[in-house]
């Protein structure tokens, strides 16, 4: 049995506007009908093959794992918070350090939680290979047989076979440019790496203690050290914050010599910027990639995404058109990687920073909220809540509320009373007043709130009471 | 003194999605801070020279003339309603039989209400010289001195000289291809052809009547049995009906011997597409010109607009991107005057019919609405309701209504019961009762409507009294 371990920490800013710091790139649906994270649970949901994943993320995605793995009816057992982030190689040595107190012999599988993987028997093949050479005494990566010459990546260069479709790792080539890329695909021999490992925890801990004995140790304290906090185990801050900021390839990969690599032909993004999003879509005889309330005239080479405004695009070629409700890019496709420049000018910028930072709708582990109309003395916002949840006992200095409930039923209680309501009703909630919100029923609650006050900030909230431990 | 005659009726669709029929170009802060309509209404507004001036619009832009006028502290006495399009001979020729009426020596200067023009002493020392020669005996038109080989404007080439800058007129030639207008340019002696008009009503009466005989008639004879409704004069629709469809340029100037030009080289544009809104606007030494929360990098020649969302343009080139709240254009800047197709085909899509006929916001004349929230059983509108004004007594088959006070005062009256609700005070608006809403207050009344039911539709409306004659 393989452990499945899923790094789902990462920002995804080049995938802005659809990828935010507080929902990136793995939990958005951006294709393929549901979040990459839970496509990556999908593919290790075989019983008969793993075990329950390890997830190892940071404290403020642990609502949004827990609950995307709730939707795909996935239970997980064991979510690592990461305390600060320190790159791969501590991820994979805490997750490995996790495993290995529970099972000596446990093998892993490293799966990014943000690429795009067909899972179909070509990959499980590969799985299965992979599995059985970490068994052999081999650190395990999965290289894809390159189809262009991809500059975004590094490659493997494929060395000798070692019997089943595996071979020794001869050497790992960084991101390549253009000319470097064109001829590693015209000699062949080389595949891209895809940042997907298989490992028995014992052998990869064993070279980190010899190769990266800082990461080890302190991966290995914070793994001791961790508290429990309702479902999550919050590694040690502390000892966590001593390892080294390095990625695994250059820590242990680059170093060891019991690196092996698999060459795979199934299909495989890392969807690192919209360029590589447009070549994982279907597109059209022009080159057009659409998706959402789109319209694509005269043009070549596009990908043209909304989820808001309807977005027409007429006479253009190789650009990028991303709209959401309160941001739009528009972009040359072909230099998409160049996004990160462009979102870290915006993140630096007061009026722009909170662009970068959330969605116009905000998750809340009791579900969320979206601003839907803002100005000076009102806001306007759609509050959904999830069946059973209940939000913190509250109250505002500076506001007083109106809620109309549109769908469900909410128990709502205003300083001590309790009161039902179901669609079409509403209620009023005076300045000062505690109140709480709850949803008793089956199905989701969707309230309309109408906020009228002289400050209209979120930090207008004092909570005296919260189920989800915030303060 | 002159009558003012300002055609306010055109549909402006190649500034689409700015730019929709039911409030289209001349009626949006496009440039400058209030409306093209405005703008012109600014520019006869020197009582030394001007009457009051003489609308001409259609029904539909009745309450928006009317509105935007009061705005500007303008009072109208004299808004013609075209039953039907028939192009600028009629709307002229209707305007003339009007003026006519009243003065039989008025001198009209004619002006469209969706051109850029900026006022200066160049200007009125144009328009003083116009009026002499309309006063001697000429139908004089505004000829722009070219300063590029446009093709969108059809060009006039000047003839022998009447004194006091005034020319005759040498012939009229048609929008030109790229290498005939820069011939024209090169060879000089051609200036564009503006749209703008001084015309004597006598004679220009007198010149319709014999070269353009069917117009005559039918405009005068729409006139002769208008009808007063309101603070509007509708045209006869069956007699206006019988005028061809014509534009005074064809009709008359080319056939007339009285026609005359004057050169001139004040800042004008009639903003026709998107290229023109550019040339018109500030721009970077890149090129670039900005409006609203955009954000253009590594980019040349291009036009980024937004009222809504944050726009974020890197890498580009001859682009132009329109971002509103429910729409958003990208095309190439220089291929602008082609968008006329694109919205042509939009409007012809179930879909997207609504998209170049409505913005977002919905102007009425008691105020207007907003759809800030749709889902299929239930809305969330934001109302606006100017003081002293109130909607029609109406009911609702299908939905109910919770309006939340949160700006003003309202006064709301509800099967027969009148309550006054101010700022943070709420009502609630049972399926089938009758009901008014009324702004009896000194400042605009704003209001949050949470509309539920099974079926949301605007036609769900039984008016039953209507202070604006609507049904």
């Amino acid at each position: 049995m393989i452990i499945p371990v899923i790094l789902a920490g990462g920002q995804g800013t080049r995938l802005w506007p659809m990828s935010r710091s507080a929902r990136p790139k793995q939990f958005i649906d951006l294709i393929g009908g549901s979040s990459l994270f839970q496509q990556t649970l999908s593919r290790v949901s075989d019983k008969s093959r793993y075990t329950a994943p390890i997830i190892v993320t940071n404290a403020e995605y642990r609502f949004l794992v827990a609950d995307q793995a709730q939707e795909q009816g996935v239970t997980l057992e064991t979510i690592l918070l990461e305390p600060s982030a320190r790159n791969t190689a501590a991820a994979i040595a805490a997750a490995a350090h996790a495993a290995f107190q529970q099972d000596e012999e446990a093998v892993l599988h490293i799966l990014p939680s943000d690429h795009l993987v067909t899972a179909d028997d070509d990959y499980f093949h590969a799985v299965d290979r992979a599995q059985a050479a970490a068994r052999d005494g081999y650190l395990v990566t999965f290289g894809i047989n390159p189809s262009w010459p991809e500059t975004g990546y590094g490659y493997i260069a494929v060395g000798e076979g070692l019997g089943n479709g595996t071979h020794k790792v001869a050497r790992f080539v960084e991101k390549p440019v253009a000319p470097e890329a064109e001829r590693m695909l015209a000699e062949g021999g080389f595949v891209w790496n895809s940042g997907m490992f298989m490992l028995p925890a014992k052998l990869f801990l064993s070279e980190c203690e010899a190769l990266a004995p800082d990461v080890h140790a302190a991966a290995g304290a914070a793994v001791v050290l961790a508290k429990r906090d309702l479902d999550f185990t919050r590694l040690d801050t502390e000892a966590f914050a001593k390892s080294p900021d390095i990625s695994v390839d250059y820590a242990i990969f680059e170093r060891t010599d019991r690196a092996a690599v698999i060459p795979v032909s199934f299909q495989w993004s890392d969807l690192g910027a919209w360029d590589a999003v447009w070549k994982a879509q279907d597109r059209d005889a022009n080159g057009n990639a659409r998706s959402g309330p789109v319209d694509v005239s005269n043009s070549t080479n596009t990908l043209v995404v909304s989820d808001s405004a309807h977005v027409v695009v007429d006479g253009l070629d190789d650009v990028a058109v991303i709209a959401t409700e309160d941001a739009v890019l528009v972009s040359r496709l072909s230099a998409a990687q160049n996004l990160g420049a462009v979102t870290k000018r915006l993140r630096g910028a007061e009026h722009t920073k909170a662009l970068t930072e959330t969605h116009k709708t905000s998750y809340r582990p009791w579900g969320g909220y979206a601003s839907i109309l803002m100005s000076d003395r009102f806001q306007v916002k759609k509050l959904f809540v999830k069946p059973g949840k209940k939000l913190s006992l509250q109250k505002h200095h500076h506001r007083s509320e109106h809620w109309v409930v549109v769908r469900g039923t909410a128990e709502v209680t205003i300083d001590g009373k309790v009161t039902m309501l179901t669609e079409n009703q509403s209620i009023y909630l005076p300045l000062g007043c505690t109140h709480r919100l709850a949803n008793p029923g089956k199905i989701e609650l969707e309230l309309i709130e109408v906020q009228t006050g002289s400050y209209l900030g979120e930090d207008d909230i004092i909570r005296i009471e919260d189920e989800f431990g915030r303060q």
